[in-house]
C-alpha cells in the first residue's frame, strides 16, 4: 500500500498509457481508409472514454487528468515543436523565408484584427456574460493559431515542395506569433491604445522574436561544438543522444525562464542541431535521434489529442453552458465564421503580394494553391485550447457565465474544426491537386516496395538525408551540398543581387557557412571521422 | 507572465537540466581519470549545488525538488530496469537463473535478517528515539537493496561473463526482492509473528514473484504478437518504437496498479521484448530502440544521483540531528558494519553451496570472485533512499527525533558507500581480476581505434546483436542462433538430465522457443521480412 504513490495518479497514467497504444494500433489499421487520420482517432476515442468516464461516475466527471497548463506547455509541446525544426528541409525552409514570415506573422496579425474586431461587433447582440476589451484581444490571439498538422499529412512534400514548406513553415511562426501576441495582450493595458503604447507593443514583439531565435540558435551551437570538441561519440552514442535532448529541452526551458517565446526558440534550435550537432555524432546516432525525435513528438501529438477529446465533455462548463443552448450555438458559429474569413482576408491578399515579387509564372502561387493554403490554416488546435484555459479559467473555475460560454465554444470550434474540416481535407486536396491520384490508389497494394509515407514520417523527415551521407562516407568535403542538387548561380551584378535578394542572401550564407561556421561547428562534410562507429562495417 | 506555468518550476527544471547537461560534459572529461564515474560526479555537483543553494537562501534551504517518491517509482525507475531487461545478455542470464535466483532472493532474506535483528539489539545502547519492530524491519530491505552500478561499469562482460552475469542479475533480483519485502512488511502487522502468519507472508511474496513475472511476459508477448501482425514496420518506424516504448511502460504501470512487482514486471517485459518483439521491427527501429532506452535509462541514473547529491544537504534534517552528532554517527557506522557482516554472511556461503554444484573446477567461484561479489552489493543507492523516505516521513516531515536519525544516516551511508566504496572498486577489482590491466591501460591512447566501452554502454549492451543480425538479412532461418556459438549437446540419457538440469532445461525451452513461440510472436528469424525499410540499401 504504502509503497504505490498515489492510487489516483497511477489509475490515470495507466488509462492514458493503454489508450495511448490504442490510438497506434487502432489509427495504424484505419490507414487504409484514407479519410481518418491518427487525430481523429485520438479525438474519438478520447469523446468515447469521456463517455464511459461519465457514465460511471454516474454523470460527476468525464475526464481524469484536469488539462494542466504545465503539462501541455512545458512536457508535450517542446518535442513537438522541437522535432518540427529538427526535421524540417532547411533549404526550402530559407529560400522561402520571406514568404513563410509573410504568411506566419503579417497573416496571424491580420487574422487576429479580424476575429478580435469580429466578436467585439458580434457578441454584443448575444446574451453573453461581461468580456473586457483584453477578453476580445484574446480571442483574436485564440483563434489565430492555425493546426495544420491535417493538412500537412496530405501533402506531398517531393511533389508541391514550395506549398509544402510555406503551409508547413507558417504553422510554426503562426503558433509562435499568437503566443507571443497572447502574451503581449496579458502584459500590456491595451484599454486606452495609445501611438506610444503601441509602438512599445510591436518593439516588445520584434525583440521578442529575435532573442528568442538568437538564443535557439547559441545553444543550438554550442551543443554542436561541445559534441565535436569532445568526440563524444567515440565513447559513447548514448552520451550523445542524451546530451542533444537535454540541451534541446535547455534552449525551451531558458526561453521560458527569461520570458522568451520558446516555441521560436526551440525551433531554431532544432534547425542549428540538425544542421551542424546532427553531423557531429555516430552514425547510430543519427538514425536514433532522428527517429526518438519524431516518435516523441508523434506520442506527444497524439496525446493532445486523446486528452482534448476527453476533456471535452467535461460536465462543469456544459452545466453552465446548457441553460441557454442558443446562445452557446451562436458564439460558436460567429468564431468559426471569423475563422473562415480572418484566414481568406489574410491569404488571399498576402498570396497577391507575393505573386507580385515572383518573376516566373511557374513559381506564382494558383489559385487552387491559395485555396489549399487557406484551408491549411482553418484547422484549430490545441494551441488555441491551451491559450483559452490560460484566459477564461484565470479564476480556477469556470462558473462565470462569460467564461464557461468562451471555453465550451472554443472546444467545439476545434471540434468542428478538426473533424468536418480535417475529414475533408483529403478529398478536397485530391480535387485541387489531381496529381495526388496516382499514389494515393498505388498505396492499396499492400506489395508495393516503397509504399507512400504515413503521417508520422512525412510531414517532417528530410528524405534521403543519411542516404546522402554515406556517399559523403565522413570525409572532410569543402564544397556543400546541402540536401539538392540544383547549384545557385553566383551572382554577377548588383543589379542582379537586387532582383533576387534571396538567393543572394542565400549565396552568401553558403559561403560563410563553408569558410567559417561549419570549420568551427561541424556539419555535414565537417564531422569528425569517428573510428569504431557500431554501423561502420556496414557502410562499406 | 501568465502563460509561465509556474516560476518555481521552470526555475528548478531549467537548473536541472543544465546540471544534468554538465554532468554528462564532466562526466565525459573525467572518463580519462579512471577512479571516478559519472554516478559520483553526478553526485558531486548535486552537493556542490546544494551548498550554493545553501548559501544563496542563507541557510533556508539546500534544495529545489522535494524528494517525490512518484517521481522516483513513476518515472525515473522503470527506464533503468526496463533497460536492464532489454540489453541482459539473456543466455548468460538465464543459463546462471538458479544462481542469480539464489544471490539475489535468499541473500537478500539473509541480508534482511542480519541488519534487522543486528539494528534491533545495537540500536537499544544509543539514545535515539522511539523505533517499533515495524522500522527495525524496513531498516532491514532498506540495507538490504544494493546498488551494483559502480562495480558494473568495472566488470568486463566479455572477459568474465559468469561473475558479471551473476553480478547484474543479482542487483536487479535484489532490488525487487527489498521493495516486494518492504511492502509486505507494512503491510502485515509482524509485531508477534506466529507460524501462521509467516506462512502468510511467504505465500504472498511468492505470489508476487510469479504474478509480476507472467504480467511482464505476458505484455511483452502481446506487443510482439501486435507488431508481428499489423506489419508496422511497413508504414512507420515511429510508430513501432512509439508503441514498444508505450506497452514497456504499460507493464509497469498495470504492475503498479495491481499492487504486484512493477520492478520484476518491467524487467521481463523488457527480456521479451528483446527476445521477440525486438526482431519483429525495422532496421532503424532496433537501432532506436536499442540507443533511446539507453539513453532514457542513463539520463534517469544520473538525475537520481544528482538528485541524492542535492538532497543530502537538506537542512530540516541536520537541524534535529545537529544536537547530538555522536548519535548520528554511531547509527550510521552501525548500520555500516551491518551492511558489511549482512552481505559477507550472504555471499560466502551462497558461493560455497553454489561451489557444491558445480561439476569442474572452472566454474567455481575462487576466493576472489567471491570478494568481487561480495563488494559488488556493498554500496548502497536511490533505492535505499527512496524506501527510508517513505518509512521515515509518512507524517509528512522530519521533524521527530527518531525519523530524522534514520533519514540522515541512511544518506550518510548512501554518500558514504557510494563515493568511498566506489572510488575504491577500479583499484580494488584490478588487483583481485588482474587480466583488466592490460585493456585500462590501453585507453589512455586516444587513437585505440576500439576503445574499451565506457560504463554507459557496457553493462548492459549486447555487443554484436546487431552485427549478428545483418548477416542474417532478415531471411527466416529456423536455426536459432542465440547470441552465442557452442551449441549445447542433446542430452542422451537420463542421468545426464538429471547432472545438468540447467541446461536440459535451456535444450528444451529452444526447441519449444524454435517450434511454438517464434512462429507466433516473431524473434530472430522469424521475422517478416519488411520491403522499403529505410536501411535496406545499405546492407546489401
Amino acid at each position: 500500500m504504502a509503497l504505490e504513490p498515489d492510487q489516483a495518479s497511477i489509475d490515470s497514467i495507466t488509462l492514458f498509457v493503454a489508450l495511448l497504444s490504442s490510438c497506434i494500433v487502432i489509427g495504424h489499421l484505419l490507414e487504409k481508409n484514407r479519410w481518418f487520420n491518427e487525430s481523429i482517432t485520438a479525438l474519438a476515442i478520447g469523446l468515447c472514454t469521456g463517455i464511459v468516464i461519465l457514465f460511471t461516475t454516474e454523470g460527476r466527471s468525464s475526464r481524469i487528468l484536469v488539462f494542466d497548463e504545465e503539462l501541455f506547455f512545458i512536457y508535450l509541446l517542446p518535442p513537438i515543436i522541437f522535432n518540427a525544426g529538427f526535421q524540417v528541409k532547411k533549404k526550402q525552409f530559407f529560400r522561402n523565408f520571406a514568404m513563410i514570415i509573410l504568411f506566419g506573422a503579417v497573416g496571424t496579425l491580420i487574422s487576429f484584427v479580424i476575429v478580435s474586431i469580429g466578436t467585439m461587433q458580434l457578441f454584443k447582440k448575444l446574451d453573453i456574460g461581461f468580456l473586457d476589451i483584453g477578453d476580445y484581444l484574446a480571442l483574436g490571439t485564440i483563434f489565430s493559431a492555425t493546426d495544420s498538422v491535417c493538412t500537412l499529412q496530405v501533402l506531398n512534400q517531393d511533389e508541391t515542395p514550395l506549398l509544402y514548406s510555406v503551409v508547413f513553415g507558417e504553422g510554426v511562426v503562426n503558433d509562435a506569433t499568437s503566443i507571443v501576441l497572447f502574451n503581449a495582450i496579458q502584459k500590456f493595458d491595451l484599454s486606452h491604445i495609445t501611438p506610444g503604447i503601441f509602438m512599445k507593443f510591436m518593439g516588445n514583439f520584434l525583440y521578442l522574436f529575435i532573442t528568442s531565435t538568437l538564443l535557439g540558435v547559441g545553444v543550438g551551437l554550442i551543443s554542436a561544438y561541445i559534441i565535436k570538441k569532445l568526440y563524444m561519440g567515440r565513447h559513447s552514442t548514448d552520451r550523445e543522444v542524451a546530451l542533444m535532448i537535454l540541451m534541446a529541452y535547455l534552449s525551451y526551458m531558458m526561453a521560458e525562464l527569461f520570458s522568451l517565446s520558446s516555441i521560436l526558440t526551440v525551433f531554431f534550435c532544432g534547425i542549428v542541431m540538425s544542421h551542424y550537432t546532427w553531423h557531429n555524432v555516430t552514425e547510430s546516432s543519427r538514425i536514433t535521434t532522428k527517429h526518438a525525435f519524431a516518435t516523441l513528438s508523434f506520442i506527444s501529438e497524439i496525446f493532445i489529442f486523446l486528452y482534448v477529446g476527453m476533456d471535452a465533455l467535461d460536465i462543469e462548463k456544459w452545466n453552465v453552458v446548457s441553460k441557454s443552448p442558443g446562445t452557446s450555438v451562436g458564439v460558436s458559429s460567429i468564431l468559426l465564421g471569423l475563422v473562415l474569413v480572418g484566414r481568406a482576408a489574410s491569404v488571399f491578399p498576402l498570396s497577391f503580394i507575393s505573386n507580385l515579387f515572383k518573376r516566373t509564372e511557374r513559381d506564382k502561387f494558383t489559385l487552387k494553391q491559395q485555396v489549399t493554403i487557406w484551408w491549411a490554416g482553418l484547422m484549430r488546435g490545441s494551441v488555441s485550447v491551451a491559450l483559452a484555459y490560460n484566459q477564461f479559467t484565470r479564476s480556477g473555475h469556470t462558473q462565470l457565465r462569460g467564461n464557461a460560454i468562451m471555453i465550451t465554444s472554443t472546444i467545439t470550434v476545434v471540434l468542428f474544426s478538426t473533424v468536418v474540416f480535417g475529414l475533408l481535407t483529403k478529398p478536397l486536396i485530391r480535387l485541387l491537386l489531381p496529381s495526388k491520384n496516382l499514389s494515393n490508389t498505388a498505396s492499396s497494394d499492400s506489395l508495393d516496395p516503397f509504399p507512400p509515407k504515413p503521417m508520422a514520417d512525412l510531414p517532417l523527415i528530410a528524405n534521403g538525408q543519411i542516404a546522402d551521407d554515406e556517399a559523403g562516407n565522413n570525409i572532410p568535403r569543402p564544397i556543400s551540398l546541402e540536401e539538392g542538387n540544383d547549384n545557385i548561380p553566383r551572382p554577377t551584378s548588383l543589379r542582379m543581387l537586387l532582383a533576387t535578394p534571396a538567393n543572394t542572401v542565400h549565396y552568401f550564407w553558403r559561403k560563410f557557412d563553408d569558410s567559417v561556421m561549419r570549420p568551427m561547428f561541424g556539419g555535414r562534410g565537417f564531422a569528425p571521422v569517428i573510428p569504431g562507429s557500431p554501423l561502420e562495417p556496414l557502410l562499406h
